[in-house]
């Protein structure tokens, strides 16, 4: 039973960083780097798809809106041509960088408001997809398993990877819990780390109603942002490596 | 005899445009693209991108220091890793761009102040071939005939196309003459396209003293920036061509 | 009978410029400047700054969303206080800019979706009026008449200019017609000059569907941005002064 | 004998942050503040007003060149007038800010490569002393004591501030020694104590080659980004008040 376990990384900007990537990048299997225009800059990039080649890490493009103040947290309400033209031109930038590093950029994750946006509405989800085709059909896209940004991804013919997240309650319709609700965020490593571990082996999310979801999970997402969330990560890791799961990369 | 016809395109950012890059776009071979940086977003570059390849014109990236502001002729003082990331980052994303508008980039050209220093500086000029090496070792660099930028990309192995401007005077060095200098910038048509037509027909660059500079050829620039510079972009097409020149891209 | 004519000025950024400002400077009696977020940069708020002063026009700051590939037209969600925080920023860049220039700023008018916004949501009306006392009580907020943002400004205690559109239709609710419906804009300038001559006249601005609200009109917004604008607002203006009005900065 | 203490802060961007404001601000009495284009934010420009503000310290504009991936660290080559305006608007959104947040900005210290480069360009430095004097021609200019940042502030007619800094050395003509040098950079926060303590009280720096310099000393300058920073400016301010120095700010 092979599972992965994605990170975004790559998040600091020029003088910036933000949380402790090589920890994490010992962790995980898919690195999700930031693209330049929510964070991430050209230098961050190489250095971080170098980091993930040294560790046989699988390099992910994970692009945002152009907001570096807001980091790609805020919607910007643009066209769907734009939002097509912004993921491509992120692709782009990653891939190249990669190339420099001497890795190779094997799927995409949307950031932030994009990534949420998407699994509102189905023309933004579309669009990414588009995006990401245009530049590269064999591209994988990670998407949340039920939602729009699912069936943008495979209507528009890309292979998908389905996503679950180590930290986050899901509300009853397979979205994530508003971190405004109690309980939205999982704090305890133990705990987030049995969590996964049992939607991993049951191919279910539970709600925070107590629904059972069942989904298809391809890739666990964690987070490197705070010491806590590296301890998070490597409960979760560990959790599936007792569960039998191997970790590898979804992408080939 | 062939010979190429390049401008720098798509140099508008979101609102603003600058030049008319339709009207020159029918007289070059080649066009330049910006890669958002100094100039172009992803919604120009996808535009300009599709516009090239409805009229068969080559792709080129066009990469330029960070700064929309100073348009990319200001030096930014920064590391040679650093440039070499740079050129990369804008490289890969006129690629994505190009690729979503079924295109594709052949051939990179430094833009402005990158363009200047690289031919200033030979930590510099080499930066830039490894920029462009990384990405991609088929991609022909264009340089300035005998100087920095020529042997840089030769060093790093890449292919060069050996560029002059129509209208610009050159110094006994090969390099442009100061525009602050009388006669340094070519305005009226006629004149621009005569001595471009014998540049290429000698092989030589004559300079402001009278020296001639033998070198050789690929590529002659032409601005579109003003309604007078469409004129001497057109003026100097058909004196090339009465020349006997076929016009077309020097990249493959 | 006093009555105000302003327009956006100063809306480039580095090398790029839009709209004729000169020309509509000698037209105008406010010049509400860019602040550098949406468009603008220190260069041109200086340059536009002493043009207005060497014509006795009136400087008012022009703050938009931070978002110069979308010209501060594309909606970014942040909170109030952010919304608050953005607002003086850009009215204090441009008061330090308008005196280098010996100029001073004398009123603040939100900028394209931020604007919009304002009329759709109190808070952000609220945000924005506190974020303009905040830097200045006497500086004068300009609104749209019996919207939101006039009763932002009237309950943070500011002094308001009550705006309408020489060249856009409203609908019943006071608010701008869509620009999406036909009619929405007007592009004949007779027809402009006239309308905004009526509107001036009676106190009262004419829906689509023809009913009338009356409202006070304290200044009357003119475009730059095409050499058809500049002829609507010198109609305009001529409109106006034919009825007797004396053209005159709202704002002390 | 009174002495002031200053450091720069508010030197995050959007979600990221650099140092320990909160720290150092209990250390310090002049807090020098990134006003948005190296680093910085409205939200950030703010809040460090405030806290400033809660705690009596006197605030600064800290202006630098517009590069947030170079922190202002990078020159970017640019006319004298352009720096004037580029200076005066940072200034003022920071005056904005500090209005917003019921404090008041009483000085300027220019940033990273902009304080380098004027005092190497006296034009350079009469065009800081020129946009700051535009602004208000009551703000006291921080200086290098004997460099040309300290006669350009003095021929523009503005009060200055003469700096030390307490954890590098200083080359025999003043200048802070390069990095690079062994020693350049003073670790230990008690060596760094002592330093200063002596500095201040002979009225003189002591260069890398023994040599004397004597100068005023008006402000000792500490760093915060790191936590040997913090420690090294609690170091120095028990040192000074422990000889007897009144530790308060330089500026009204």
């Amino acid at each position: 039973m092979r599972i992965d376990l994605n990170s975004d990384l790559g998040e600091g900007f020029g003088p910036w960083r933000m949380g402790d990537d090589a920890a994490i990048l010992d962790v995980v299997t898919s690195a999700n780097v930031a693209c330049g225009l929510h964070a991430g800059d050209p230098d961050i990039m190489v250095a971080t798809a170098e980091a993930a080649r040294v560790r046989g890490v699988a390099l992910g493009a994970h692009p945002g809106f152009a907001d570096l103040q807001g980091f790609g947290r805020r919607v910007v309400r643009m066209g769907e041509r734009a939002i097509e033209n912004l993921v491509a031109y992120q692709v782009g930038a990653l891939q190249a960088c990669a190339a420099l590093a001497g890795h190779r950029v094997t799927y995409v994750k949307a950031h932030g408001a994009l990534n949420n946006l998407q699994n509102a509405e189905a023309g933004v989800a579309a669009a990414v997809a588009r995006g990401v085709r245009g530049v590269d059909p064999r591209l994988v896209l990670v998407v949340m398993p039920g939602l729009l940004s699912e069936r943008g991804a495979l209507e528009a013919g890309l292979a998908v990877a389905r996503e679950v997240f180590a930290d986050r309650a899901y509300a009853d319709d397979g979205q994530l819990a508003s971190r405004a609700l109690p309980g939205a965020v999982i704090k305890d490593p133990d705990e987030a780390a049995a969590r996964v571990a049992a939607m991993v082996d049951e191919g279910a999310v539970t709600t925070v109603s107590g629904k059972r979801l069942p989904v298809q999970i391809d890739t666990v997402c964690v987070h490197g942002d705070s010491p806590g969330a590296v301890t998070t990560a490597r409960a979760v890791r560990r959790a599936l490596e007792a569960a039998g799961h191997v970790l590898k990369p979804f992408a080939p």
